[in-house]
This record gives structure tokens, C-alpha cells and sequence, in this order.
């Protein structure tokens, strides 16, 4: 008979944000007529930018055209999107990257979901707590996560918790670790890492042959300009870091699918033997193995947004989205609430008041206020006790929800 | 440090279709005036239908106004889509799946390379032998398909020859395997099983627990109204089989992305303990773990192939290109050539004449010929001497083809 992969059923049943929506559902059975506002989501609201729009009726009318249709692509992704990528994203910050260090992707779920596939099963993995829970749950489905303790941690991770104490700020573990995840600007906490943090983690890195594997997902939402938006700022990090971007929450393509991950030729991990092995062939030939290319219409959509044009307005629609959560945090800080993050992220990181749980203060917003927020502990044990909000609403929801809050707080 | 997976250094270095890709460069550097014909290629050269066109151009604009832009979707799919599936491709033929069976994805390759991820490592695998090499490839990089050995196959694949002995069509195993791969119109060969054949398949996968992968990308290419679409026309398959199809070759969907998985309910693995565990939720916490969703867009484009217009426009591409199959096909019999498939799928089959490799057959076309097949060895030992025309280029090059191959061989 067949057998399944067991690691896979260590997993909970249910994925995190499934259990919000089942909540919230059951909640609108029973309060058919409220209105809800979601603050806790982590998806966006504002259409896509209209360069992309343009740039992707374009590339459908020429799918409609024998002589300009496309077929397949390369899988790595097509050197017009790549080109714009190493220009606008690297060479503009002194950063240099050869096209075939880049791989776009349908998004970051599917490269930090699958990255672990060219790394050996028994790896150690550090991670910040709390954490985007995807992190964790692709490293339990290929077992590299150990198994499940009674405090909530998996044995084979090292959880590095991002508290009041530290700022938020996850310290250097005092083990080595394999391969570390970074995400920053932070999902969910909203904080950033300054140059000189950083560059702690990737001295760590060096001196310990550890992996980064470096999340950038939310660069473009940084307004501090000593705050680095590539690991690769750092001296020494392509030989220790894999970067991750996305274009879902920059133009807004959560629902059109696609992001990029850069992968230097300087990075290696080792056979057993003690050999090392550069990592960005083994992942060019995973993605043959595993995947057919981006659609060339997504792709020509994501190339827009690097024209002039394209630039504007996605910078117009960041800055909504910030505006929405500095106006959330100038309220939540007024009703005396203790608030980290949103300087340089879409996100706010909101203690709960008076001690209560993360589903408590969930309940208690959605049933009092029929306000959303994403319980902090659906990110790691160190989320215990918290709540995200974040900026991806509209504007007159996040003013309403403030004189809501205003009430039930 | 961190540890690679070694697995993945057995594969070979390059993936085989770059290879081609590598020899029809080096040709063309030192032949850059001659006009190559590609009759190997499996990628469509006809335009998307205008159903599709028409579809996904509204769906952008949905995308660029608030009160209609869509964000994540559902990481299964839209419904939209699922339920004209259903309707369609099933209910049609007499056969009742609810939605939560079947998951869009973004093509087939991601589905067959990934479906083994909730498997475990050592399942024995078996696949007709020639095979689309991704089956085995993604079986080998998770350590699956065991060690190569000296006659090119590997340790723990039990493989079914298909030949002219057997009329290219697999014969039952004799030993129990847990997991078999079968592709019905067949990639490469062009054959089909009929009824009573894949009867048998499903007998056997029931009386021996044996999990039934089975790959349907080609099904709109069926002439004989007695060829199963599905394996589950066949009585007891929900209990045994997985089925993928793809937009790519029925809609021209090559460079758009889109392709579909169905998991009954019904189908079981086990734990080492003997515990049967569904497929069905678990595939869905994969794809919530490694997949967003298919691009909303994609989806719509989708939806349309099953509007009227869309399944005549369909219609007409396919015959477009089963008539070149069978104009190749008449033509390289009258050569002398021992030619298999085409009649249900868009695939021929050609052993080489006078015993040749299949790479020395291969230089031999694109050399004298400026033609470029896909040699038989790429999908397997029982490739050797044979190559792969396909239908799916343009009628005036299938012509010119003939021409040339009149005055090679």
C-alpha cells in the first residue's frame, strides 16, 4: 500500500487563518446585520496600479496574435522582468546581481514554502517568534522541525522571541543554526532591523556557515532611509543569504501571483562528506522539475510597475496604506494601548489589554467592536498576549474602526 | 553548515528538453541562415481562443476598480471555475465529484512534481517506460526513486516497457508497486488505453492498494468516442486514483498557467501503523503551506473554454493540430518509418530507421533536414531508437517538413 508522508499529520489541522475566517463566518451567521471591518488582514484593497493594468491588456492581445503569442517560458522567468529587478531593486542600491541569480516565482509562499526542498531533512532552523506561520509549517510537513513539545515549540527549532524586553528585536542565538529565517520589515511585529542588526546576523551567518534565508517581502513599505531593504547591503551576505520578494503587497498583486527570489552563485551548503555545493543550480533545476514559468501576462503586469509611471503609483498606494496605519497607531497609543511597529511596515504589532489572550482580545473585538484582527499567536508562542493590525483596509474602514475601538476599549 | 539534499545531485545535470535546447543552439550558430522546423516541441503554437482573451481582459479591468479588484483567492481555486469542471468534464461523462475534490493549480508539472511531498520517501513507484521525465525526476530528488544503476534505470522504479512487442501498451507488474504513474493519451508515445485496458489498471491498483497518479493532460485530443477521458469512467477508481489535467494543450494555455488535480475523498494512504489517512485534506494543507492560488485572471480565462464559443474555438485548435499529426503521420508511414499514436493524441511515435540511436537520429534530422525531434532516450531506456514528432506546429512547416524528411530518409 501506499504510505503518506507522517510529518505531514504533525501538522494542525487547520491552517491559521483558515480558523479566523471559520470564526468570523460563524460570527456572521449569528449577527447577520453587522458590519464588519477587517484590520487584521494581511491581503490588500486598493486595485492594481494602472500601469499594470495597461501593461497586461497588452500582453493578453498579444497571446490573441499567432506571431506574438507566448508558450512556455523559462522557468527561472523571462529577462525582461529580471533586467528591470537587478536594476531598480539592486544596481540603484550598488547592489550587483547577474540575471541568472534571480528566479521569478508565482510568490513568496511558494519560494519560502519550498526552498527546504534542496536542504537536507535534519537541518536545525532558527526563527523569530513570533513568525509568518508558513516558515515553520513547510519545515514540519518535510519533518526538519522535530516534533511538537507541550510548550508549543518544535524540538529541532530554535526560537529567537521578539518581546518588549528587546524591542522586538530578536537577539543572535547562542547555538549555532543550520538555516535562519528573517523576515524584514517584520510580519507580524512591523519592526525593522537597523544596518548594524543586521549586520550581527550576517557576521553570525558567516562565522557559522548558517543559511539566511532572508524575507523581503515588505521592502517597499520602509521610510527610513538608514533602514536596509536587501540583506545584500551588508558586505558578505551573497554568501550566506537567499532573499525573497514579492510583488503582492508593492503593486498590489496578491490576486495576480508573483515574486522573486535571488539566489547568488557565492552561496553553498555541504554534502555530508563535506563538500559544498552552490545552491543556485539546485534550485534552477527544482523549479524544472517542479514548475512551468510564471504567466508571461503576470510577468509583463509586474515589469510596469519599473516604468515611470509605475513607480507613482505605487509609491501613491503605499503611502494609503501607511497613512491608514499611522492613523491606527496615533489611536490605539491614545487609548492606551502599547503598540510596536507600522514606522516601516504595514503592520502593528498591539499588546492586549489587561493580560487578556490573543483569541480573548479576538473575541472580545470581534463581538463588541465586529472589528478583525489576526490573533498574534497564531504567529508562535511569543505572540501569546497580542494582536495585528494592519494598514491594507480603507481608509473611512480604519476611521471607523477607530471610534469603534474608541467604545469597546 | 547547512546540508544540501543530496538526492537532488543524482539527477542528471541538465534537465533534458535544455539539453535539445543546447544542441538546436550550437546548430544555429554555425547554420544561422538555415530555417529550422521544430516538430518536437510540446508547446502550442496557435494563439489563445478569443473566448479566453475576451475573458481575461474583463478580468483585468475587474482588477483595476476597487468594488471589483480580487486579492488572495481561495489557495483551490475559484468555484467559478471549479463548477463548470465539474459540469463539464465530468458530470457530462457520468461522473459525480464534489468541489472540494478538485485543486486549480498553476499547471500540471507543479502538481505531478509536488504530489509526492505527502508520500512517503520510500514508496516503490512504477511508470510505463518511455515516461515524461518529470515523474521520475521529482521522485529522485526526494530520494524516492533510489539509486541509478548501469542500465539506466533506477532502484526502487519498477518500469513497464511499452514497445512494438506489446503494441506500446504497459503491461500489469508482476510484483505489487505502491504508487504507478500512468499518462493516458500518452506522452510520449501518442497511445491510448481503452477501456478494458485501463480496467485493468484499476483492478489491479484495487486488489493491491496501489495508488493510481494518473495524468490526463491530453484528453481533448481523444477521436474514439470509446476511449476513456477519466479514469474515473472505470468502476472503483475514486477508491485508487489521482487525476491531473491541464489547460495548456486543450486551450493553449502553455505560457498562462493553469491545470487541476482531482483527490476523491475516498482515496486512502497509510501510516506505518496501518492507519488509512484521506488524500484529500492533506493536498489541501500542502497547497495552504506551498501555494496562493492560481492568479485570479488565469482563472477567468479558464472559465471562458467552457463557454460555447470557447469549446468551438477549442475544438478547432485541436483539429488544427491532429490534422498536422495525420498528415505527418501518412507521410513518415510512406517513408518506410514505423510510426505509433496520433490517432488520439497529438504524438507520434517513430522508431529510427536502419537501428539508429535516437540522438544520432536527431543530429542526423537537424542536420541534413533542419529538423528537430525529441529523441526517444530522454524519456527512457525503452526511448532508445525511437523520436517524438508532435502536431503542434504550424501546417505550412509540417508540409515543408515533409519535403525535407522525403529527401533525408
Amino acid at each position: 500500500m501506499a504510505l503518506v508522508n507522517e510529518h505531514f499529520l504533525k501538522l494542525p489541522n487547520n491552517y491559521f487563518f483558515s480558523d479566523i475566517e471559520k470564526k468570523v463566518n460563524l460570527f456572521r451567521v449569528t449577527h447577520p446585520k453587522a458590519d464588519i471591518i477587517r484590520l487584521g488582514t494581511g491581503d490588500v484593497t486598493l486595485p492594481l496600479p494602472p500601469a499594470c493594468i495597461e501593461a497586461m491588456h497588452k500582453a493578453i492581445d498579444e497571446m490573441g496574435h499567432e506571431a506574438t503569442f507566448h508558450g512556455y517560458g523559462p522557468e527561472e522567468g523571462y529577462h525582461f522582468l529580471i533586467n528591470e529587478i537587478i536594476k531598480n531593486d539592486y544596481a540603484a542600491r550598488g547592489i550587483h546581481l547577474e540575471p541568472s541569480e534571480l528566479f521569478i516565482s508565482d510568490g513568496s509562499k511558494s519560494d519560502t514554502g519550498s526552498i527546504g526542498d534542496i536542504l537536507r531533512h535534519d537541518n536545525s532552523i532558527g526563527v523569530t517568534d513570533p513568525i509568518y506561520p508558513v516558515y515553520i509549517d513547510s519545515n514540519v510537513s518535510c519533518g526538519r522541525a522535530g516534533e511538537l513539545q507541550n510548550d508549543g515549540k518544535w524540538s529541532n527549532v530554535v526560537y529567537m522571541p521578539c518581546l518588549p524586553e528587546n524591542n522586538f528585536i530578536p537577539q543572535i542565538p547562542s547555538q549555532r543554526v543550520d538555516i535562519v529565517y528573517l523576515c524584514y520589515p517584520n510580519n507580524p511585529t512591523g519592526t525593522v532591523l537597523s544596518k548594524n542588526e543586521l549586520k550581527k546576523w550576517v557576521n553570525y551567518a558567516l562565522q557559522n556557515d548558517t543559511l539566511i534565508i532572508f524575507d523581503a517581502a515588505y521592502e517597499a513599505y520602509i521610510q527610513n532611509p538608514d533602514i536596509p531593504h536587501s540583506i545584500y547591503e551588508i558586505k558578505g551576505a551573497k554568501k550566506v543569504a537567499i532573499e525573497c520578494r514579492s510583488f503582492s503587497k508593492t503593486a498590489g498583486f496578491t490576486g495576480v501571483r508573483c515574486g522573486y527570489m535571488v539566489i547568488p552563485k557565492e552561496i553553498t551548503a555541504a554534502t555530508l562528506a563535506g563538500k559544498r555545493i552552490p545552491l543556485n543550480p539546485m534550485w534552477k533545476r527544482h523549479q524544472e522539475v517542479k514548475f512551468n514559468g510564471t504567466s508571461y501576462i503576470t510577468q509583463r503586469g509586474a515589469e510596469a510597475i519599473y516604468t515611470p509611471e509605475g513607480k507613482e503609483q505605487v509609491k501613491a498606494n503605499i503611502r494609503y496604506y501607511m497613512d491608514n496605519v499611522q492613523i491606527l497607531k496615533r489611536a490605539l497609543t491614545e487609548f492606551g494601548l502599547r503598540v510596536a511597529g507600522g514606522e516601516d511596515a504595514p503592520y502593528l504589532w498591539v499588546q492586549a489589554p489587561n493580560g487578556m489572550s490573543s483569541w480573548k482580545f479576538f473575541d472580545k473585538l470581534l463581538y463588541e467592536a465586529h472589528i478583525v484582527g489576526t490573533p498574534g499567536i497564531g504567529f508562535g508562542p511569543s505572540g501569546e498576549g497580542y494582536m495585528r493590525f494592519t494598514g491594507f483596509g480603507k481608509k473611512e474602514d480604519c476611521k471607523e474602526a477607530i471610534y469603534r475601538l474608541r467604545r469597546c476599549l
